[in-house]
């Protein structure tokens, strides 16, 4: 039997604390569709924690939410700025061609995962011609795919021109909660020029839950129609809420998010791989060759090689110290 | 505060049962997107259930499941016949043109929900002319949006038809449980020549799943790359899994669906009002004008009035026999 | 061999004029995508026939001109009003679906191809729900399918209400030279609140090509990018734009629309059969029952039976009165 | 005022010899939507030229025709491969996409714009994972967007592994003329595997026009229907048939276009700029720096950077020698 704790940060169970609000919001009945008194509440948690005004869905599909974040501010006919390796661009199976019917991804190039903020001029300063689809907006992920942070500052200096052109700005919460606890204000995102935002539920320890914010209120007209035909409008949507109250109610959103990333600090130190990227979430990505790899493997750990070609050793809530000590002498044995 | 005990079965909590499965799936780490062993047991009690060797996946959206099942056996320039009331036809925001990719409707005729074999004979039988969708498949319900439950037999009238010509059958199962405990053999699906069933756990009292069932094994080819674009591989495939092992596993689904049917035949036995059509499973519709209607929901019981006009009266799970009483007081009271 | 004189107004060959644009416009090299003289020319003509500042553009296709037209100013999880026997509505193979991207149609009934004002209120009024697609335009035809005109006032009535709830209205003028040859206005159009009309060059007599014209300039933004993407932005362009310069510079346009108009009133002046619409443009709509139709047929005349059950008649520029008259016997001889 | 000579082969009028085919087509009335007698005899000549049993359809657009062809052999959660530089890569704003309802691409590597075969290897080897879109055809373009031609001993060496697998094949016949009129065998295409051809007519020299060739008879049901929803049915389709009657009776196409390679021939001899491919069929490809290009556009000659880099001229049956001559010798005073 394969141990999956560090395949990824959704191989974890649920939190108790989620499972917990899940178990006190399934009593009674409720209304449908988000209308329910759960929704409204986790979406004001979920707005206390932004310090912003915004409208807060909730919804069960990260592959969804981020693809129909993009088209909201986007026509079939434009593009969206990527780092190369963002998951929309190499995860998603052409989900953004779907929910964007047809809608074009520009990838941008940038280290451990961050966009280089020089790779933006050309594209920001291309003109339009009928036979590419132009730029309408930008894709952020924090923390990155490579498990790297970008500062405010960061993610200033690459919103500022995609702003002053006018186009649209997402951000990829998936790992929201880890970029904060490794420093990054959350509540800074607002004044940023994020239009729309996902804060991942599911791989900060949640059942399958992600709160798309619309803090561009334009785009959230008829937002609910939309989510409706994207068969994302849960009618029970309070098993969807539920758990982000279970997570923002008492902090426990932070302290788990903080676990997981002292679990790759630990993991990193006791590495004897070269460490690829900078160790600032939950992620420790290392270069290890193909025999290494299938060692590795055949000792019982599952992981995955990742599109840069290091592998990837994600911690999550539930990783504990004793797996990544475990883990640590199992690389230790095949270095 | 308004009580919507009667609005809709997907108003109910989650049964004990799946909370409980959904608790004890939550341990540990388990591989993603269906590959865990708890998404393989879950499929194995649907085969069962079914008595048929089929593929099954586990999602999280009812109009997710339908839609995707109405695109995969037609091409974006078909139709599919369906009842002019049916869910995918009324309620589903365009879902079918957005996951169908332009997938036409072709809505047919018949009393309390069920298609009229008659119905079908002109367009199946209608030329391929150029500038309409032409016919590739079937779209059927059971029990139907009306609380009407179709005979073995009555379901073979209309699909024996549609298979001789070639073209795919879905049967829509939001309420297969409610049809399975007014009698209906669901052993007997695969033999109708249906392709693809959507079982549904949502209004059967699970928390969101919905368990897609594909017969037709060409159908199945790259099924979870489908899946996955369309924002409905759950990485988290366990949550979609568990609610139908703890329903499946000793009769649940079939306990709570007879004591929801037997909630409608209470109701309308209590009922005031003219009953539309005749109560089958888990709804009681009637005739009642709209200063009726408000002052229904002025005494607190919230309900719609359906596509036909009528008002709509869902039981669940957990409709209680008392809340059926004071309904009933309430309705006489308003009568 | 069948006569397709009167089997639809696309039967016809191209106007001498538009085929001397076409000729004279084929020399030399021209730069591509519409950026050539002819196409600046032919736009200045069409805002010169409407008396208004619009962006022009010449693509290919009826079909597409209008069902882009309808997704400019929606988005995929909305709908638009039209007439249920409007072309986009019967006749395009789900084309809104495929270029809307699920764009849903809602049909409103009134007599003979005109929209009933009062069948406005209901879809206008209805409050937005997730689970229906909510209104976002109206789209209109003048000429109709059924061969009447609306005056301007008739088209104020429609879009006045449609306006005041700041949606978009589309014209469908696949026969706008017709209404303009039956006493329709078309300066009156800018007036209107129409924000995207489409006129017709083919069935007007030209070889294939149909004339965008967009009043909302900010519908206009990115425009050549949105036709590249469908397909619509030929690269030689002179071929599209040439016809309209024949047809508009001298009046041919005018002068041929009010032939085929003579050509329908004189056709209905001899018909045995009790005409079912006005005869207002260009068609002839008449009660003819299946037996008498298929004499028709086998007499050597193709004609179709259309959506309301009335066989048509369409008269183009190319119609002669002689063969109105050889029709008219033959009609006679069946009758 | 520019000269656009050497802008693309797009920016020449049509030929004498399609022009005269539009005239003659242009005479009585005709059944549409390519029923006509026209598009059966333009059919038959195409498919005499390729000595292929295949359907033909006349379409008005080679974006489109390209895209619902590459759409045709998959399901919009797969991808085509093709090389990077592509047309359907990297000049369609996304068209693939929208056509294809999401479909994928997979660009790879080659030089001179031929796929290298060894580019196969890795997405043909590569396993179904549920988070990319699986391969499903081969898109090849003969001759190349960077004038080189295919053998067919090339394109089997690439066709062969794609058919082993299963998988559809696409060529992009844009510019299969002068493919042909470098050596290129067009009888070979049918026993290469080729599922579906589009031979060019726009860039060989006739008014828009694209023959769309299905040797796949599966790929065949319904399409009609395919291309009318996508806008690509012409009515009048004898305007997009007479063009390949008059370019393919008498040899036209390949007289026309075996000048377009002679005069790319010559004006490669007295290129005084490094060429930067081999000049096989219409195109001379130089590198050249920016200073030199605004010179040279400066002096009256406008044409484009190519994707690689180079500076594109491209030849056309209506490129004179002169215009060779001259614009070498502007050439030769920026150099």
């Amino acid at each position: 039997m394969a141990r999956y704790d560090f395949a990824s940060d959704n191989t974890a169970p649920a939190t108790p604390e989620a499972m917990a609000a899940l178990a006190e919001a399934n009593t009674g009945f409720a209304s449908g569709y988000g209308s329910d008194p759960g929704s409204a509440r986790a979406a004001d948690l979920v707005r206390a924690m932004l310090d912003a005004d915004a409208e807060v869905r909730f919804v069960a599909s990260g592959t969804a939410a981020h693809t129909i974040s993009l088209a909201a501010p986007c026509r079939p006919f434009e593009s969206v700025l990527a780092h190369h390796h963002a998951h929309v661009c190499t995860d998603e199976t052409g989900a953004p061609g779907l929910f964007g019917h047809g809608l074009g991804l520009t990838p941008l190039a940038g280290a451990s995962g961050k966009i280089a903020p020089a790779a933006l001029a050309e594209p920001l300063g291309a003109p339009d011609v009928s036979y590419r689809q132009p730029v309408a907006a930008l894709s952020l992920t924090n923390a990155t795919e490579y498990g790297t942070v970008y500062s405010t500052a960061e993610l200033a200096a690459l919103t500022a021109p995609v702003k002053a052109k006018g186009y649209g700005v997402h951000l990829d919460g998936a790992r929201l909660a880890n970029a904060a606890a490794a420093g990054f204000d959350v509540k800074a995102i607002a004044g940023l020029g994020v239009d729309i935002l996902v804060v991942g539920g599911t791989k900060a320890g949640m059942p399958p839950t992600e709160a798309v914010v619309i803090f561009d209120r334009a785009l959230a007209r008829r937002f609910d129609a939309r989510l409706k035909q994207a068969g994302q409008l849960p009618s029970k949507g309070r098993f969807y809420a539920a758990p982000f109250i279970g997570m923002l109610q008492d902090g426990a959103l932070d302290r788990h998010a903080a676990h997981a990333n002292a679990m790759a600090t630990r993991l990193a130190a006791a590495m004897p791989f070269k460490v690829a990227h900078p160790v600032q979430a939950n992620g420790v990505f290392v270069e290890m060759d193909e025999a290494r790899l299938r060692a590795l493997h055949a000792s019982g750990w599952f992981v995955y090689r990742f599109l840069d070609g290091s592998v990837r050793f994600m911690c999550s809530w539930a990783t504990t110290a004793e797996a990544v000590d475990e883990l640590g002498e199992a690389l230790r044995r095949i270095a």
